[in-house]
C-alpha cells in the first residue's frame, strides 16, 4: 500500500491524471502546489511525484520515502551531496525526444532556409529568389546521445543528415554514423556543420564547450544547447558569434535562469534565445511515465530510469 | 545513338556533371543557356534536358526531338494544346521530396514554436517562458500524394502527427492514416490542424482551395501552398487571415510570378511568402535523374516519370 504525494506547479492537472488510472494498492493521494502546502498535509508519504526543485525541500520530513519520481530530466535540486539518497530517484526520460527534435530541427530549419531574410523581403516588397541551404548531407554532432540525443539522431537521419555522437562510453543509437569518446571530442568536433548539446550537468560535462571545441568547428557552424547552460563557456561562444567564426547559435538554458539582463548573451549577433521552453513538460506525458513506473514499483519491480546520484544523471 | 541539347540556366553545372557520366551512345553533348544561343547551334537534337520555359522555344525547330527530360516538376510551358506532343516528356520526380518536406515542417515548426514572438521576448530582454505548440499529435491534410507528397507524409508520421490525403484515386502511400477522394473534399478538410497543398496546375486543380474549402477548417489552421499559385482562390485566403480564422499561411508560388507589388498577399496579415524557393533544383540531383533516365532512354527502356499531356502532370 503506497501513500503518494504530487507535488508541482502543475499539481491541479497531474491528480486526475493519476486518479483516473485506479492506481492498484495506493491508500492515499495528495497533491501540493509547493513544499509548504504539501508539509501541512503531515502526512508520511513514501512516494513523491514532482519538480526536483519543490521535492528537495519535503524530503527531509518524510521519514518512510522510498521512491521519488521527477517530472523533469534534469534532477540537480536533488543531487546536492548535503541531501538524503536513501530512495530511489528517477527522472523523466523518454518524455521530452520528440518536442526537442521539434525545436532542433526546427531552429535548424529556420536558420537554413533564411526565413528572417525571406520575412525582411516581404516587408520590402521584394520578389527574392536566393537560395537557401538544406539540411541534407549535413554532419550533425551530437554531445551526449542518451533518450533525447536518440531522437534526435533518429530525425536526422530521417533529413538525410550524417550523424556523430560523443558519448561516455555507450554506442547503442543505431542512427549515430561515427561515435567519439572521451579524448576524442576536438575529432568530433571537427567539420559539424551543426553542434547540439543535450548534456545533463554534471562534474565531466561542465564547460565542455569552451574555445578549443569551438575552434575545431568550420566556419559557419551552428551551435545549440539544449542541455544545462553549465557546459558552455560564456564568454567563447560570445567571441565565436562576434568574430562570425560561428553563423549562429540557440540557447535554450542558461547558468543562471531567468538570465541577467546585463549577460552578453542578450545582445550578441545572431544568437537566439528561448527560455528553456524547448520541451514544455505536458502533464499527461508525464503522468503517464508516473503511472506506468508505479504500476512496476507496487508490484515490487524497479521503477525505470533510476538516477545515479553519483554519475548525475 | 543520340545527340543531346542541354538548354538550362543552369547549363554551365550541369554539363560536367553529365560529361562526367560518359553516357553510352552519345554522339553529341551541347549545352545552351536561352533558346536562341540553343537555336544557332543549329542541330537536329533528339534528346533535351532542360527547363521548360525555354524548351517550348525550340522544340518547333527539333524535327527529330523524340525525349525532353524537364528539369522541374511543374510542366506547364509545354502543355500548351497548340504545341506538338509527338515526343516523350519527363519531368523532375523523387528529387524534391525531401527539400519540400524541410520547407513545410521549418514553417510549421516556426509556426509553432513561435519563433518570432521568442525572438521579439529577446529583443526586449524579457525572459519568456510562454508554452509553445507541438506537431506531435495534429492532424495534416495533403492535398495531393504524388512523390512529393509521399516524402511529406513520412516526415509528418516521423513526427508523431496523423496524415489524410486527398487524391484523385491513388492509396498508394502507407503514411497517409486516411485518404478522402472527389467529393469528399470538404470532410477531408474538417479538423485539419494544417492543410498543405503540393498539387498540380490542371483543370481539376484550378482554385480547389476556395472560400468552401477554408470554411471546413477549424478556427487557427496554417495552410501552405508548395504546388501552384493556381490551385487557390486568392481572395478568399485574404479573407481567412484577415478574419483571423486562419492562423497563418506560407506560400511558394502565386498565379502570376513575380507576384505584383499591388496584390494584396504582400501586407495580408500572418501570410509568409518565399517567392517560388521551396525546393532548389540542385543540378547534382537533377544531373543525376537525366542520367538514370537516359541510361534507360539508350538501352531501349522507357524513361520515368512520363508526363500525361492530357492530365498535365
Amino acid at each position: 500500500m503506497s501513500r503518494v504525494l504530487i507535488l508541482s506547479k502543475n499539481a491541479a492537472e497531474y491528480r486526475p491524471l493519476v486518479e483516473a488510472a485506479r492506481l492498484p494498492g495506493l491508500e492515499k493521494l495528495a497533491a501540493a502546489t509547493n513544499p509548504s502546502e504539501a508539509l501541512a498535509l503531515e502526512d508520511d508519504f513514501d512516494v513523491v511525484f514532482g519538480e526536483p526543485s519543490l521535492v528537495r525541500n519535503v524530503i527531509t520530513q518524510l521519514s518512510k520515502l522510498r521512491w521519488v519520481q521527477a517530472t523533469y530530466a534534469g534532477v540537480e535540486p536533488l543531487l546536492d551531496p548535503t541531501l538524503r539518497r536513501d530512495y530511489l530517484l528517477t527522472n523523466a526520460r523518454g518524455v521530452f525526444g520528440g518536442l526537442m527534435s521539434e525545436y532542433v530541427f526546427g531552429y535548424l530549419l529556420q536558420h537554413e532556409r533564411r526565413m528572417v531574410e525571406r520575412y525582411r523581403a516581404q516587408q520590402e516588397l521584394r520578389w527574392d529568389r536566393t537560395i537557401t541551404g538544406t539540411l541534407r548531407g549535413k554532419t550533425i554532432g551530437l554531445l551526449g546521445v542518451g533518450s533525447i540525443g536518440t531522437v534526435l539522431a533518429g530525425t536526422a537521419r530521417h533529413f538525410d543528415m550524417a550523424v556523430r555522437g560523443y558519448t561516455r562510453a555507450s554506442e547503442s543509437c543505431p542512427d549515430v554514423n561515427t561515435y567519439y569518446h572521451g579524448s576524442q571530442l576536438l575529432d568530433f568536433a571537427d567539420g559539424l556543420d551543426y553542434l547540439v548539446t543535450v548534456l545533463p550537468n554534471t562534474r565531466e560535462t561542465v564547460r565542455i564547450v569552451d574555445a578549443s571545441l569551438l575552434a575545431r568547428l568550420p566556419a559557419g557552424a551552428v551551435f545549440i544547447n539544449v542541455g544545462r547552460g553549465s557546459t558552455v563557456e560564456d564568454n567563447s561562444l560570445v567571441d565565436a558569434l562576434r568574430t562570425g567564426k560561428l553563423a549562429a547559435a540557440v540557447l535554450d538554458v542558461f547558468e543562471q535562469e531567468p538570465l541577467p539582463t546585463e549577460h552578453p548573451f542578450w545582445h550578441t549577433p545572431n544568437l537566439l534565445m528561448t527560455f528553456h521552453t524547448s520541451a514544455p513538460s505536458i502533464p499527461a506525458d508525464l503522468a503517464r511515465l508516473f503511472i506506468e513506473n508505479y504500476c512496476r514499483y507496487e508490484a515490487g519491480q524497479t521503477p525505470l530510469h533510476a538516477v545515479d546520484f553519483e554519475r548525475g544523471y
